[in-house]
């Protein structure tokens, strides 16, 4: 079967140029003087000549010389497709900060054009004034081109050694979120943000256009989108550059913005439209935000963006020296010139290029941008890359925090009171949103009220400026002036904090367990962003990310398999043990505090994991700042081997495994009180606690670690998330091979909370049983009663379950009886 | 700061049921008799009584008794807020089979609201022919009732217990993608596709709209979504619900939809718009695929689809027993009278409430459908619930597979051809998509070409038909009738495939390895469901899930830190032991053996990691062969310790690893020739051999495991991923204590792929190094003189890297000697 193609070109014309022909533009006018119109030309070319050279040249950096091979850096990386198109726009809005004395920085989606931008940050100072060997002179250009995409130099996106950045562009879909991010409470501030059309056909970034609907125009900035259509992904046209441009506006439209187009490949025309597109669009925000702040009505402007049609790889030669299209063309995606080391002729071709831009008559022999032409930058203080809100931490102030310990639960005896530990944290938390109106956000995916921090609306209702309706009045709790944050999208919620901390402030996302796996790879970025930010000396530190889990697998019985995952955990303890911390506080009062301390806390990816529901609470106040503070513990009340050695461990971290770990101990203590079987109890919150200290700074020593668990006694470990992860960390300890732990093992559908655990073999049955098993030795016959009881109960409880869809009461209700 | 709400109202009305107070519709008509009329309402009444028996009755299914406490559940589960539109959208849709005689089935995004279509399942037979002891009478509902999200019995979600379903909606945003994967290829099926407002928000949803710029009305069939805006979230309203309508028909005419809308809450003229409505979509459905395949020419229609606006929590009464908006509010979302255990009044206005449906006249004593509405549904072979495309396994048939041995390379000496593993794997690849042109899809976000994959555009181009301009045929490689499908979102790409194997075909997807973290939580939910699949004994096997990661972490050393993420094992090991599998193969005849291996297989998530470079190639292919389907074992010709005991095991598992591992053990034999020092050289390619044989069909016993690695010998095992992953796997296996693990730990940037082994401890040097350090006992003094010349090689490579941003030749020229 073979179908025709029912049309060979788009609607907006024929040809060789077909979209690009003749310069179009929504606004009209041509605002540019000749002199002005000429300047921005070579300053443009200015960029475009430091472009080339970033990705070509090691030597001969002014072409003073005759180009020759051994000028060429040996490997050529680094990406020409989109450096024209993002140079140009940040060019033009570089004019209108000077004239309307704007705030403001850039955000690049596209983060492989980078050179379009760094280029800029070395014309207009920043980069010789943060790097000074890399100096405005000949040598320093050098020096510039040469690290570029160098071992020992820098990354080829917008990494965090590139100044003025927030957003790297090497994983796509999230400029619009950090964006968004970063004005939040910024009202003076306008995101420039350039979004690829290949990043446009990332699911994140689809849904983030929708930011604009969580945007209040009184007391956030503004984020101005630069749809850059230059029509190819690496190797294949991309979906918006090829609808009808009809079809693209209407889009626009529908995600609430309002779109101006400007179109053409020739540069005086372009320029012209741009420059009258681009003042149209910051008089618009301009006048929508006076609009509200002088009335102090919140609505939702329909902002403007602009679509950019600009050829791929534009300014390059139309076609390679093989006669294949290059400019306009997916092959300029890359290094545009590939054989400039082997083929003489592309050498010459890439030579003449550069001289294009003539470079002597923009940099002179000194290797300086001539002063009529830096002019056009904006001065100092102005710059976008120099905006502190791209070095957050130079804004950063510490959060106001009530003392946590206010808010714990009186607990006179452990184990044995019921408390939802969520909505004991919920008191703390609001009174954090309440203190810090301004400078903290909560986000999450639709499930704040769900996970029992509804609390915290008293402080600060749910963000909302997309219509209301009279029954938003019955427990709505909206308002434009909202801290909480929550559009069901973990990637846009995700991308909205790590803006919102990366400028500076400070916030938690808190998120269903299971869910959390959806920004995976937003959370890696972020480590990875973190860690580089580490090296880079002038960088200073911003609040931790931190995510909160809960409704969490154990008690995902209700809604079945799809929502029992426990597997962040797993993702997280790849990253650099520089960043990444883990917690399973196993009560309210160890949730507060480390909650107080990952609030405090600096450049870490903090993930705390703690169910919402109702828990049996173990620690009074200060035994739980003492617990947490070191991270991992005996816990003396629920062990009998004082002064001896145990003869068993039972050990857990999180919260429904700790109280089935003791529960488990309990029926051990029970079952053989006549020969007085030693049972210590070991509770785990920090989980790098585990792992040996020269793997991760919180890791005990091997001395410490034998002291809790000892090197030769069976181990019983109820485990929050898959039990491997413990084997993973311990897998070097003394006595791992006594170690035996239990957690979630995939055995899950619609069950009770019990039942889940017995599947999943991490009831207090189960581990009783897996202890006797392991003290065969100590034990002798006199287990076989004991275990057959046990597995008694457990069927009990199993059938019961079945029968009557509950658990058995004494089950449920069990408390310490110690 | 304080801002007011500029506006309180939508522009669509006012007052209390502001959005639903008058029924609206694009399409004007009253198709229905009165007849008609009536007999809908009767059924779909009829549903939704037994939408409530699920949630609330576990006894007096029919309510001939008074309703007590003792007949309700104990625990409440399951979702009632969006049932009542998606059973009204069903019951549409089975009008239109009925009249057109169509091939149809449904996907229900918010598959929380299952009730809403498990009713219908049950009403047209297919529930009780498929579970007879839930049978059409008294009895079988009342099982029917209490088996609904309770222990023992099926979730609450369209899970795979569901007849009809391929989609289970419990994470949200994949009902698009999955849609159109099924109906590629299949010209005559259409999906109805029910699509929540919460998932709407969610990325992946935003973007798969755009899939119809890749579907080919020719020889695929069609997606008839209804975007289902009932207005709600959990506990927030939805974006698109509250946009004005004008921009939403805007956002949908901006995808390339043709919006129809379907508004309101009175039944009676609710059903006359929706059944005037659906008409119109079927026969444009039905017009456009006359046109193109009358005509042969493929283009791209503007679509019909559905926005359907009705309350949430439908046909509930408005207020709850506590004077709470109940209907048309997001207190509906869940169970929506969630007191009547306790609170006698409640209870009665649940009982109230469902005799409001009358039940007596719906189902008679008996409990069964009364005849004149059952003929309301499709009659057997039409009805949606038992299309066999939502049990594909059914459908399936085996590729066509050519011999891939005859596309292997010949390897005459192990270790000394530079050969491109992954173009050679492309040949085979080829003649698979050549020869199952009806059957066979390579998704890929848009790096097939990229990842030396393009020789398959000669079998099948990349579908297109969206749009071509002229020089598309310079290289362009697009065709509406392509086989590989490439658009820059994982999330879709990964939908598509899954859409596409769940309906009884089989694909490939292929992806940078960095990158695939994206689709981290769809491929969960993806093994979830296979898993949960072979519990269920009608669910034929489907084709496996296979995932190629290439262009991995060794060699993005270019790309820098972003692109250096070989995680997803980590996420992948923890699933379930009889879906996943995870191959490492460590040249291209090896890959071409694991490829064909799992292209033959069925119900398995297979993810095989092979980089796309240049690299050396080790075995000949019968020797790949065997060694592949072993899955592990020891080179001979790269040990030498025949006959004997090894004085250190060499291990890897991967490409590149492979090659470092190699070229360590020859430095080894040359360092330590005169002390005939025994290296054994082992290679993994299928990673779950490592792990005990209980915990995974593959792993070894101990026995097999030991004759491999020894018990007490070192071992150096250099592995593609993170190197904890090894001891996770290994971590109770005898001699562990011994094995040391080399792999990625977080140490990048822009590198040479020799530097970047170097600052991982991957390399040569450092594998040698370890080997020595570990070999004491062995060599005593003698290994200082080897350490210290191999510290040396390394800083050379390391200042080679540095100063000229290339590896030293002899390194990468480097080939085994013996």
């Amino acid at each position: 079967m073979a179908s025709e193609v029912a049309q060979r070109t788009l609607t907006e014309g024929q040809g060789e140029w077909s979209v690009y022909n003749k310069t179009r533009s929504t606004v009209s006018g041509e605002p540019l003087s000749k002199d002005e119109l000429d300047k921005l030309t070579r300053y443009f070319h200015a960029t475009m000549y430091l472009c080339l050279g970033m990705l070509y040249l090691k030597e001969n950096p002014l072409l003073q010389e005759e180009l020759k091979k051994d000028h060429i850096k040996p490997r050529l990386l680094g990406h020409w497709g989109s450096d024209a198109g993002q140079s140009f726009t940040y060019i033009h809005f570089n004019r209108m900060i000077k004239k309307y004395g704007l705030d403001a920085f850039v955000v690049s989606g596209p983060g492989h054009g980078a050179p379009g931008l760094i280029s800029n940050f070395y014309l207009e100072g920043v980069w010789s004034e943060t790097y000074p060997n890399v100096s405005e002179n000949k040598e320093g250009m050098q020096r510039f081109f040469k690290q570029f995409s160098f071992p020992g130099g820098h990354g080829s996106h917008m990494t965090p050694e590139v100044v003025g950045s927030i957003h790297e562009g090497g994983e796509l879909g999230y400029s619009l979120s950090h964006a968004f991010g970063a004005v939040f409470d910024n009202p003076k501030t306008i995101a420039l943000t350039i979004v690829g059309d290949g990043e446009s056909e990332t699911g994140p970034l689809a849904t983030s256009w929708h930011s604009n609907k969580f945007l209040n125009p009184i007391r956030d900035g503004c984020v101005l989108p630069i749809l850059h259509l230059n029509g190819y992904k690496i190797n294949n046209p991309t979906v918006l550059a090829r609808i009808d441009e009809e079809e693209l506006i209407s889009l626009m439209r529908g995600y609430g913005w309002t779109p101006y187009v400007v179109a053409g490949h020739d540069l005086e025309s372009m320029h012209q439209a741009m420059a009258a597109t681009m003042e149209t669009c910051v008089k618009e925000i301009l006048k929508f935000q006076k609009e509200a702040r002088d009335s102090g009505k919140a609505f939702r402007p329909k902002w403007p963006m602009i679509i950019l049609r600009s050829p791929k790889g534009w300014t390059a030669p139309r076609k390679n020296n093989d006669g294949h299209y290059l400019e306009g063309f997916w092959r300029a995606h890359q290094v545009p010139l590939t054989k400039v080391l082997t083929n003489p002729e592309e050498l010459k071709t890439l030579e003449s290029w550069m001289h294009g831009y003539e470079p002597e008559k923009l940099f002179g022999k000194e290797g300086k941008l001539i002063p009529e032409l830096r002019e056009l930058a904006p001065t100092k203080g102005q710059r976008m890359s120099e905006n502190p809100i791209t070095n957050g931490g130079l804004l950063r102030q510490p959060l106001r925090l009530q003392n946590f310990r206010e808010f714990g639960l009186k607990v006179d005896k452990p184990g044995v009171t019921m408390a939802p530990t969520m909505s004991t944290f919920a008191q703390f938390l609001y009174t954090i949103v309440r203190d810090n109106q301004e400078t903290f956000r909560v986000m999450g995916p639709d499930e704040t009220e769900s996970n029992k921090l509804s609390k915290i609306y008293d402080a600060g209702k749910k963000v909302w400026v997309n219509g209301y309706l009279p029954e938003d009045e019955d427990g709505g709790n909206l308002s434009p002036d909202g801290r909480v944050m929550e559009m069901l999208s973990e990637h846009t919620v995700e991308g909205w904090l790590e803006g919102y901390i990366l400028s500076g402030r400070h916030g938690l996302l808190n998120s269903y367990e299971p869910f959390v796996h959806i920004i995976d790879s937003m959370v890696n970025q972020h480590s990875k962003w973190i860690e580089k930010s580490l090296e880079v000396a002038w960088r200073q530190a911003v609040s931790s990310l931190n995510i909160l889990l809960t409704s969490t697998v154990w008690r995902q019985d209700h809604n079945g398999f799809t929502h029992q995952d426990p597997g962040f955990l797993s993702v997280i303890v790849d990253k650099s043990p520089q960043v990444v911390r883990i917690y399973l506080p196993p009560d309210a009062n160890c949730l507060l505090s480390t909650m107080d301390h990952c609030f405090r806390s600096t450049n870490y990816v903090n993930v705390i994991v703690a169910d919402k529901q109702n828990h049996l609470q173990f620690l009074p106040m200060e035994a739980a700042v003492a617990h947490c503070t070191k991270g991992i513990g005996i816990w003396d009340w629920a062990s009998n081997d004082a002064g001896a050695e145990p003869d068993v461990v039972i050990a857990s971290a999180g919260d429904v495994m700790t109280q089935e770990a003791l529960a488990a101990t309990a029926l051990l203590r029970q079952h053989f009180a006549d020969v007085d079987v030693k049972v210590r109890f070991v509770n785990v919150v920090d989980l790098f606690k585990l792992i040996p200290h020269g793997y991760h700074p919180h890791g005990l020593t091997d001395r410490e670690y034998t002291a809790l668990f000892t090197a030769d006694k069976p181990i019983v470990f109820a485990f929050h998330s898959y039990p491997w992860l413990v084997h993973r960390l311990t897998y070097n300890r003394p006595g791992q091979h006594l170690m035996h732990v239990r957690g979630y093992k995939e055995k899950g559908n619609i069950n009770t909370p019990l039942e889940l655990a017995i599947r999943n073999e991490t009831d207090r049955f189960s581990l009783a049983i897996l202890a006797i098993d392991n003290m065969k030795d100590r034990l002798g016959n006199r287990g076989a009663g004991a275990r057959e009881k046990l597995v008694e109960q457990r069927i009990r409880a199993k059938n019961h379950a079945y029968e009557t869809g509950m658990d058995v009461e004494e089950f449920t209700d069990w408390t310490w009886p110690y």
